[in-house]
């Protein structure tokens, strides 16, 4: 077994703060992932976005999630030693325009270990803004294997 | 204008449901998604995800939430007559595997008119199943306008 390469539930101390890098949304993007999954006109069709007022598409909300999703897999989950989510509570604060570049973080807010199950209930509030204003929040429910439980005594 | 067409806040009386489509995932979508968006090994890597006792990739969970957001725009938001999404309480309860196939429903829980803006809160609660089993609870809170607001006495 490899040790100490792996974030258990016990390494993840409330406050623990992880900073995310930094990604430009550009008006391809928006309008390819709504097309997919939220073909709505403001996020897909530029010029009806722009004719009710909004001055061209805005980035569907689930993309805006998808990209804080990526900034917490880079940070976060990509080195946890297993897991898996258990609940996201999101907040659409602003519309997120093509060229916009969001940034953003995620603090651990409270780690509840359930000795019994060898895991942890993990909460984690995080953000995404653009300069100043907060365009994103997510509480985000996770449940992570103990070190102990994982025989890692790393 | 166009009468008639629109569905405006006024037209979602609590309890009115909507029921989806039916929509089957495959290996391929759920390991191009999340390359994308959750490249975690348990969504990307069916070797390495079996060897964790997954049997395989499950979905991400975004995934998940982003097929159930195209079934809410099919069903409702195609039809808004405008409108934005405030919050959405999202749950992960069950795994999505390679050749699930999904279908599921959203209803109406609340509505408070907030006539000075012109506009009302729609909390709207929806899930997904696979057969019998939820896999998804969502409890998504959006602003859409009202009928007299937009002028529109159809």
């Amino acid at each position: 077994m490899i040790v100490g390469v792996s974030l258990y539930a016990d390494d993840l101390e409330p406050g623990r703060r992880f900073d995310f890098g930094r990604y430009t949304v550009s008006e391809a993007e928006i309008v390819d992932y709504a097309r997919r999954w939220d073909p709505i006109f403001i996020h897909v069709d530029p010029e009806a976005a722009a004719r009710a007022g909004l001055g061209g598409v805005i980035a569907s909300g689930l993309h805006t999630l998808a990209i804080y999703q990526r900034f917490a897999v880079e940070t976060i989950w990509s080195q946890a030693a297993g897991g898996v989510g258990r609940t996201m509570d999101i907040g659409f604060r602003r519309p997120v325009r093509p060229g916009t570049t969001l940034t953003g973080h995620a603090t651990v807010h409270d780690v509840t270990p359930r000795p019994a199950r060898g895991d942890a209930v993990v909460t984690i509030h995080g953000e995404l803004v653009d300069g100043e204003a907060v365009v994103l929040t997510v509480v985000n429910e996770s449940v992570l294997p103990l070190r102990a439980a994982a025989g890692d005594v790393s």
